[in-house]
């Protein structure tokens, strides 16, 4: 008996997920453990392996399984949305021409080169023509793909399934106020904390012990996983059960370590519950990033800086650093969520964050639009920092120069991040309603809470759309009053 | 201007290692990093990448263009040797039926996973059936690939090019009477040397920063390279600038740890000093086991147990073990050379090392011709131990089953390991018949050294054949009479 056509689509796209797998694996060891001179040789590696993918996932078997498996009627929801899903990667990959494919990966590659030396000059002029260049290529892309109301929309679906350029204005115009407001309360608010009470020494190996621990606290399994040092951290996924998360060290602040790995944890809590017999495909992959930084930011944020994690954490993390003794767990909790307004976005904490994304989001638009020049970038971002920030940046460093992700042709990514801190908000408020979760948080016991968000949303994987999880989830769409609420409380605290 | 069938080629065949070397990747991350419930899909990871670069390296295109490559003159004398080696790679692998191949990895898994049950319980007879299957596999392979005189012949040659078993049988056969007088000797000599005056607490951290300060003294580049942790180490390539050494830490005797660097870091200067631009070609590889193993053997017997060596680095390595600044250097030479009888190969001192290779190659030999029976092999094993070593090994967990190389299919390794001993005595000695380098020894500096070998046998990469490199090397082929001269001084001292 030959297996069915939607069978056979399966098994090729789970031999493709083998090869991008293998890629994401040399990649981990690039950012971690490669030796320097391997560079060239570890490019071409990845760039092969990158190109047999490619060439499985958008090849004629490819096509023609799926135009046949899509003839059938889906036994079941999972292979719906499977086949919606590959119907969509197929034909936004098969639109791009080899050609643009090509360029737009040279592009990134020396647009990144000349990001990072313009950085380190805060020299825009240097990043300028080769921005220009990416948000040419962006525009062609947005045309090749189609769009709803305007090119932006094309761009923001790569990251975000379903979502429009429009309606996310509309929902960040309404945040702004309020956000605005919260951080000049918190602001204010933190003038009198001491930002340096927790500053000592922390040596890298009784930091590991306690990440380690608060990690798998938190529910991460370290057969299935592992933290390792890089410079700028992330989680990737290497197979269904092997979940890499990153961090780095700061000898005297062991909270910037502690916070990213709960934040890199919450992603990896994420890949380590998605269907592990649907690796490869969309059923068994994240929904969308707005879901997965939900995840992060519900663990770092929600759970990671609550007085009752710490009225757990605390002792131990005194225990480990005997220096902390001393220190009450009042002026704990206002250090670790002290606020201040600041230029670094990546170093923002939670009550300003969302400004920074506003901005970028803004910024992003006007460029992709056409309304804003690239020449004009770096006036247009002083401009809205200082209406938002009431300051501007003292270079472009630190400032339209910060961030990678242009470099990388990622136009279209920053609301994710605000659309995450929502989804936090949300399903953590919606998850404490129930007296047994609530109960488990108080005393630090996340096993309820995981094991809710692993039904909810973990092992739902990509076949609902990413509204679908939240409505399935929490009987409502993507709403800001959780997270308004939500900053309201801690920083009244 | 279309390229040459030879360009073509060499081109198809670095495509190849391309995919190879991610698989070792793959392999290097299953020994040191990957989390345990991740086994399944590297396995799936690594098969397909080694099935792509087997399905290239065996395919029409590259068997065409060899062809028609091998009838134009070649250019040069790498191209030359190339073709030779291409076509002794190709032809070995296209006379195994696909069939063969399938039913070997399916038998190597069953037989690891049996060998390693039978030695943990020192039951032969669990092993056994898998050890017959693995035999007359072998015996298949070699009657498809052909032979001089017996089957053995062309497992040898699977390690060592151009070795023949009648040759290294009358050379092991030679030297067997000076081996057991020179273990003889070294052990009663021995018997006065306390073994445990260098035992004491090495923690991990101060042991790597040792490895690492001696690595670098020989020449290791760590910006070519790194030394990672494992079960059982070893050396690896994962491009041409990207070598990985491992190695294991008993904290109560760093010596074990920091030799076994030695000889990784030994393995990894040869692969570090091939031709960079012939990666993944012949030209660009390790010429031989036995060449291969010389330099590994090198470092760590002629360097690194030699009293100039420790002259400099003693008091460097009671700077971080302080307990060892009692200890005098002529009591750190003999506890470091002490030498005694023991059942296990790879815990062996250099004075009885050898016959623990002659014991194996006998058995293995008679093992392929059929002269000695499966079922016999304990019994075997046991009556050879007891004529070289005097003792019968308490159980066959100390005896037969000891190593791992046959339930991997390993048949026809082990006789590498003393053609290596050779080899690093013929070449040590003959590169410090220069004056520059034997002043340089004395002092501890091993730059021209390494550049004698750089430019005698790791830039030579498979371009000759292991016979030639000797001979252009040392002005004769392998010769034994250095190594027992090296074993009588270093014994009698």
């Amino acid at each position: 008996m030959s297996s069915s056509a939607y069978d056979q689509l399966i098994a090729l796209a789970q031999e493709v997920s083998v090869l991008t797998s293998a890629e994401a694996a040399l990649s981990w060891d690039q950012e971690t453990y490669m030796p320097a001179r391997s560079l060239n040789h570890r490019a071409r590696q990845m760039a092969y392996l990158n190109g047999k993918a490619h060439a499985l996932a958008t090849g004629t078997v490819f096509r023609k399984l799926l135009a046949k498996a899509e003839s059938d009627k889906p036994r079941d929801a999972k292979a719906a949305a499977n086949l919606r899903e590959l119907r969509r990667d197929y034909d936004r990959a098969a639109k791009l021409p080899q050609k643009l494919v090509i360029e737009e990966s040279e592009l990134c590659a020396h647009g990144k080169a000349a990001w990072a030396e313009g950085r380190k000059k805060s020299d825009f002029s240097l990043f300028a023509p080769h921005l220009q260049k990416l948000v040419t290529l962006a525009r062609k892309k947005a045309d090749l793909w189609g769009y709803a109301d305007e090119p932006y929309d094309a761009l923001l679906e790569t990251y975000e399934r379903g979502a429009r350029t429009r309606e996310v204005a509309t929902l960040f115009a309404k945040l702004k106020p309020d956000l605005t407001q919260i951080a000049r309360q918190a602001v204010d608010q933190s003038a009198s904390v001491k930002p340096n009470i927790l500053r000592g020494k922390y040596p890298v190996e009784k930091q590991q012990l306690l990440n380690a621990e608060v990690a798998a606290s938190l529910g991460f399994d370290f057969e299935a996983g592992r933290i390792d040092t890089t410079a700028h951290p992330f989680c990737t996924t290497l197979g269904p059960a092997d979940i890499r998360l990153t961090t780095r060290y700061d000898e005297s602040d062991f909270t910037s370590s502690l916070f990213g790995v709960m934040h890199e944890a919450g992603h990896g809590l994420y890949e380590q519950g998605l269907p592990v017999d649907d690796f490869g495909l969309p059923s068994g992959r994240a929904c969308s990033l707005g879901i997965h930084e939900s995840q992060s930011r519900l663990w770092e944020n929600h759970v990671g800086r609550s007085r009752s994690f710490w009225e757990k954490w605390l002792p131990r993390t005194a225990e480990i650093f005997p220096h902390l003794k001393k220190i009450k767990l009042d002026d704990f909790l206002r250090a670790i969520n002290r606020a201040e307004y600041s230029f670094i976005r990546v170093e923002a904490d939670q009550a300003t964050y969302d400004l920074h994304i506003l901005l970028r989001f803004s910024i992003e638009r006007r460029i992709v639009s056409g309304e804003l020049a690239v020449k004009n970038v770096p006036a247009a971002w002083n401009e809205e920092f200082e209406s938002l920030f009431g300051m501007v940046p003292p270079d472009d460093a630190h400032g339209c120069l910060q961030d990678i992700h242009w470099s990388m042709g990622g136009l279209g990514y920053f609301a994710t991040y605000t659309l995450g801190n929502l989804n936090a908000a949300q399903l953590f408020a919606t998850a404490r309603k129930q007296k047994k979760i609530a109960a488990a948080l108080d005393r630090a016991d996340y096993a309820p809470l995981l094991s809710w968000l692993r039904s909810n949303v973990h092992s739902q994987g990509g076949t609902p759309l990413p509204g679908e999880i939240m409505e399935h989830a929490t009987g409502k769409p993507t709403d800001a009053k959780w997270h308004l609420k939500h900053l309201r409380e801690r920083f009244a605290e």
